[in-house]
């Protein structure tokens, strides 16, 4: 059975705006910081330095979010992160926003794993598997 | 023939993160900057006070980002909006990023018009015709 | 003998710029959000609601920070908070920033108590006892 | 007589807070976004590559802003930027923010001309004189 990796999300008061709730642009943000944490947890980074001129790192392809219930300063967000796609060079993430039970926001995020040559455009590669096989179990 | 509404955006140094491109969040508040200066150019706000306890205000329910080729510090982005869905209640727009003409990214934003109250969730609201009417012809 | 409050930051992907380093002005936003936990650790909050027109929040007059050495993504960087001064109305924090012990940067940041009335300027207000007393132990 | 460059900056929705002004911490960005154009008008750049392992960046010794008066959604700021020093390896420039004649801030930020290589921390060099040279003009 399928296993979301969790963290939690304190809402700062630099991320709300003047209509008195978070902006909406900041879920992006915590999201990404999500992945990244889940990343980690698997010994893993989202920015590999494998030599000076040689990095593997996730641009991402496509982002979205769609908004239940506005968040507000000072709450914690639960977040549940699952993988719901894992392509040949891809990994789609989806995240669940709730606060005290109640749904927030649920977002997917799309990064493709590519090498990082100062002076080029990245250029995707396979996913290696000492990333692929440990994502396997959070596989929605 | 519909039409767009068109605009620029020059990319800052603040907006680049270390794999050295515009990290993939600014595209939301480029998408929201451009929506707000189509609705100015209307005459209109996205956060419109219209008593000390009324404000309409334009919360968003979904917003959706596909990248297609990273933009990089001092690049002039090409902005298109389009309004993809005028509903009820809700306006979907329609957003493309070009840089001299090549593709950098599309993305959609769907926000409701809402009442804002001061201690109270904002409450969705028909859209007031004086907005609904000028949007019509930036339907795509 | 002055007692700092002390917490520690995280440093995330989106906080770094295309030089490769945290950007400069992440660091007003650490010493906001540890200025903000120093507050909850004594019962208060940098936003307090008195009542739906009547709030208590700390418009910043001065912010300032000098930096030692860069920091760099998934850094964890320590905080420690002192109290500079405590004015009639003012409370200027100190902030040093360090990482494994090494000197990161310093920062000052003075905060001004205000009443906020919608649709009026921020009126500046002596600091009520219950917020300036439990500040005075951390006084340096 | 010394002259200031002079620039203008648009608040947009999301450099507000909850408080309803805009965050402190903008400022920082709206400064560096007045130094780069100023950079930029005399043929410079904030980030002049070299070669792909050797680029010139100016990272910031240290920022400081006071804040007159709150600045508001959808304000324009007017901006002078003047250098309030130029020493042998760092600029040192002032920005004074007004808002049709008001004042609404000023601040500093010392920049040290560096020598960017991956995988080592910045170098300070003296400042070329392609750079000095055009900012004495705007010395204060």
């Amino acid at each position: 059975m399928p296993q979301a990796f969790t963290t939690r999300r304190f809402v700062e008061f630099v991320d709300t705006d003047m209509a008195g709730i978070v902006h909406f642009s900041a879920f992006f943000r915590y999201m990404e910081a999500a992945e990244h944490e889940l990343l980690r947890s698997l010994g893993l980074s989202v920015h590999t330095k494998l030599s000076d001129d040689l990095i593997i790192s996730f641009p991402r392809v496509s982002a979205t979010c769609d908004y239940t219930s506005p968040a507000r300063c000072e709450d914690w967000l639960d977040i549940a992160v699952t993988v719901e796609r894992l392509g040949t060079k891809s990994i789609t993430y989806g995240f669940a926003f709730t606060r005290s039970g109640e749904e927030i926001a649920t977002g997917k995020m799309t990064a493709v794993c590519c090498h990082l040559v100062p002076g080029a455009p990245p250029k995707s590669i396979p996913l290696p598997a000492e990333i692929a096989m440990p994502l396997q179990r959070f596989i929605n």
